[in-house]
């Protein structure tokens, strides 16, 4: 197997690190002709690795001492820890020896590190972080889910750009629609960033602009994509989660009552099935796209299959010439 | 019974009106110590009441000829139809001949009717559209859930002390957490907007801040106050209502398939109850808060029972001077 796909993977993120995130890229490199580094404290992580059996040229270590845990500031902790896995494995992407880089860790670093390394594309003003969400038809990219709390309305317009990209190439949508988050359907509607952006967006060329996307029809798959400010989107994104996770635990506890509990009992693959679809690992990561190479940032609590599916984007991100596609839009 | 609080109340708005509207306010007038005016055409009015017997003293008919419609411009639909039932019922409340009023009509035109006809209470810069939102603790009063778009930091501190006032009285919650809506607990999270209402929380006098509220935590109740701009409000609002239908109506797929049906059968109390406990018609009303007087909207699709809520709700209202309480506050 040839293994021209190079990608770096942060193997000290993550609330599960070493053990899943070295066990996803083992079965990754079994799936794909891929070759992972696998960035972290080397003697650990080789420990990890030798539970596996894998093509020597498919895996290789590169070490790094230094972890940056979620408490610490971003700024800070990328400035004092250029040892650390995340800002090694960042720059093996900077000097070419990886395509992307995949991380488990503190998010706000990684969009800090990943800035500062790798760069952004020519023309993006702001990378955004884009997250798939299920719905009942599929899933849904929305984009941005956190990296900018604040926006100007032309970033919004850039991550319908980008996000439009990212549809296509990496999640195989055709022509993806995009939707403008929004308080109501109608064109008027809004706060006075989104009725700038709607404007904007109806003139912008090179996407499939379809209006207002109403938060209320966001978990039934209004559109392929969805573009809002960071703060925004985070507050979908977090109140999609908690809602499901209440809602999941009102019917555990009303249906697991006396009288109940066999018929619930009898219901458990179809509830698993349900969970399954909402479940993180399933999806992947949530791509920061804007940068020079795919940055990915993967759940904090996130196990083998997250880091698989990681890997196998991260593939599909490269083969198809993401960044180059989006540049070209950004530009046009 | 004697009568002293009178309430005005829109028969024509909404999608069941006026036969809801009328069977609702029939209803309360036999439950409490109230007058209930029922604003319409008179002619339909007086038909519908027919089919009820209630104290003469108790339910009056008040004609108003024109209604506005949820598709008109609010500010065009208010001008113009000064003969509307909204339009006399706020009216009525200026003319202090009811003491609030309640309709299921549109939400715009009620704001921007409230606003010119009732007015605002003395030092209240914009009022609030506040939301009971059912949570796995009870409820949770959400404003500004979708009034003013755009906000400055002074209007959010406004909206906490009117807030907590509300809770305190109508709500019934002792001395009332109130958190902000943020993407994360820490002070610093956020963007600029809460950054700067956090500062203002912290030193404000007569509210129990209790810092940063995640959107993860809401449905589960990590206060009894949230506050947030009028945008992010309704996102909040609209995407708990989305999900939850999504959520409902894939469990409902999954487990009426093939060989679970009769299990799914079994379980139909317990799904009722948790439908229930997430029907707007349980919970009533969402009260514009600032106004000199209560001005309560219902969800267009209401029935008797949110009707029957809502005027114990302005009852609650009016007998524990929650008007003058939130005056005096916003002047302390």
């Amino acid at each position: 197997m040839e293994r021209n796909i190079v990608i770096a993977v942060d193997a000290m993120g993550g609330d599960n690190a070493p053990y899943e995130i070295v066990k996803g890229a083992a079965e990754a490199v079994k799936l794909y002709p891929v070759k992972v580094l696998l960035v972290g404290q080397e003697a650990i992580v080789k420990k990890e690795l030798s539970a596996y059996t894998y093509d020597e040229d498919s895996i290789e270590v590169v070490n790094a001492d230094e972890v940056i845990s979620t408490e610490e500031v971003p700024t800070e902790a990328v400035r004092k820890k250029r040892n650390s896995s995340m800002m090694v494995g960042l720059g093996l992407v900077k000097e070419k020896k990886a395509m992307a880089f995949i991380s488990a860790g503190s998010t706000g670093a990684l969009f800090v590190g990943g800035t500062i390394t790798v760069g952004r594309i020519k023309g993006i003003e702001r990378p955004a972080l884009g997250t798939c969400l299920p719905t009942l038809n599929g899933y849904t990219l929305l984009l941005d889910s956190g990296a900018n709390a604040d926006c100007k309305p032309q970033y919004l317009v850039q991550f319908a750009k980008m996000g439009s990209v990212y549809a296509e190439t990496v999640l195989g949508m055709k022509n993806p629609t995009v939707g403008l988050a929004n308080i109501g359907v109608e064109k008027e509607k809004g706060n006075m960033l989104v009725k700038e952006v709607y404007e904007l967006l109806e003139n912008a060329e090179g996407i499939n602009f379809i209006g207002n996307a109403e938060m209320v029809d966001i978990p039934f798959g209004v559109s392929n994509v969805v573009v809002c400010d960071g703060f925004v989107g985070n507050t979908i994104l977090k109140t999609l989660e908690g809602q499901s996770k209440a809602l999941l635990k009102r019917i555990k506890s009303e249906i697991t009552k006396g009288p109940y509990k066999i018929a619930a009992a009898a219901l458990k693959t179809p509830f698993d099935n349900i969970k399954k679809s909402y479940d993180s690992d399933q999806i992947g990561g949530a791509p920061y796209i804007g940068f020079k190479a795919l940055v990915m940032k993967v759940h904090g609590s996130c196990k083998a299959p997250a880091i698989v599916n990681c890997i196998k984007q991260s593939i599909d991100f490269i083969e198809n010439g993401t960044v180059e596609k989006i540049e070209k839009l950004i530009q046009e």
